[in-house]
């Protein structure tokens, strides 16, 4: 039988794991949610380890504190470096984005030697893509997979600006993916909760023959699966922030579209 | 008779201030340095007032208790928001980057009527320019001036990531600064200690006419003229950082060309 999650917490560095949270109320609308967002000291991805796994305690400590029954780290820079470290901080299970990510990855491929042909690319922060995570959990589950992977912590800040298209987000989609189109990736791992933001243009640079791969929809998916959810609910979110309210309001709205920003209930740490 | 500084503390919100510290150096030769970078909590310009205030006095205090004759807040974001809390965290007298940034620039100026005919330009991090801080002190100044505002968030990456010129730099500098071109400014403040290392394409975009104003400059000239240094003196640099050394060490040689990053002393806080 499967555990019931009833309430589930989701923690990023900032606010990229909006886009998450908006992916998770939308496929499990009878959960309730706790969302953590450490704004006050964004962003973990050009950060040391060491600070980020200090950082990342600290703010599942905080999340457990508040009944949780499931932990998502929606922040793949956490998740590569600190996904142990956070699993002792709280007495409920944890799922960051890695292993989902890669799971639906490959569960897109199947000829092996499509895997050794054609890489599978992976793109994130500095530290995300350093810790080597993502290329470790391939090769466990695929020895035979060819790997490209690269930082592109342009994206951040582009996406943070609202640039989304134009010729700027072009000439760093460019700089960056140019090596992954060259080499013929068969898929591409958006292993960052802000890159889903610039998809369009992405899409586009890299081809229709490239599957793109978004860590939200692998984690909604893997908590389908592994979790039962209440049959009712009243699917209701909470927001905290570690910097100033107002930052997080002028900002969530971007990527929380669609949703009730007005309604949400934000607390300082 | 001038009061004598021999140690100077020198704090920024990451490694930006380096390139005022290399400034300090070559025209302070005989003061020795303490540098603080807060490389753990890095960028402050994109945070609210209040966690930038909380920040800076910490790290002042921090720095206080280094027996500093004299604090140069060489972070523009601290220096617009947190400047009086930061002097209260110190015994020593504080230098910020916006009366001496604006000194220089009203001085390089004569005519009044030039004053109100072509304006000066102000740019630097969100939080600098919505705190208003160099707009108030150049209308106390030159209550005739007309100004123009903006701030320039990709500036910042865009220098950590070591570009400072090509394609990407050129179309950042072409959204950020048309503006000011065809507003035919007289003079731009570079209100953020990472653009001086964008000087080369932006004095290009900007054309020969403008004068660009450099905060680094500014503050060593108003350091000779309001204090004495001693006659001799090691001109000696401690370094420290809140987040890992080895960070520190990679992007250190990138602000500090041609110092001996290899014989600085680095410790975390």
């Amino acid at each position: 039988m499967k555990q019931r999650v009833s309430k589930i917490g989701v923690f990023d560095s900032g606010l990229g794991g909006l886009s998450v949270l908006r992916t998770l109320q939308r496929e499990l609308p009878t959960c309730s949610f706790v969302y953590l967002g450490d704004t006050a000291r964004t962003p973990y991805g050009s950060k040391s380890p060491s600070t980020v796994v200090r950082y990342s305690q600290e703010c599942a400590s905080f999340l457990g504190k508040h009944d949780i029954d499931l932990l998502v780290v929606a922040c793949n820079t956490a998740s590569s470096v600190a996904l142990d470290e956070i699993s002792q901080a709280v007495v409920c299970p944890v799922i960051g984005t890695i292993k989902p990510a890669v799971r639906t990855c490959l569960a897109m491929r199947v000829s092996h030697s499509e895997l050794a042909e054609r890489p599978i690319g992976i793109i994130g922060t500095r530290a995300t893509i350093q810790s080597a995570s993502y290329q470790e959990e391939i090769r466990r589950a695929a020895p035979s997979a060819a790997l490209i992977a690269s930082a592109c912590p342009l994206f951040v800040p582009l996406v943070e600006e609202g640039m989304t298209s134009g010729p700027i987000v072009e000439q760093a989609i460019e700089h960056y993916l140019a090596p992954f189109r060259n080499e013929g990736v068969s898929s591409l791992i958006l292993a960052c909760t802000h890159y889903p933001l610039l998809m369009g243009p992405i899409r586009e640079f890299m081809g229709p023959r490239v599957e793109i791969v978004e860590c939200a929809d692998a984690i909604a998916r893997e908590i389908k699966e592994t979790y039962e959810q209440p049959e009712n609910g009243t699917g209701e979110s909470h927001f905290f922030v570690t910097d100033e309210v107002s930052r997080f309001n002028s900002l969530a709205s971007f990527f929380l579209k669609g949703a009730a920003v007005e309604a949400v209930k934000v607390e300082a740490l």
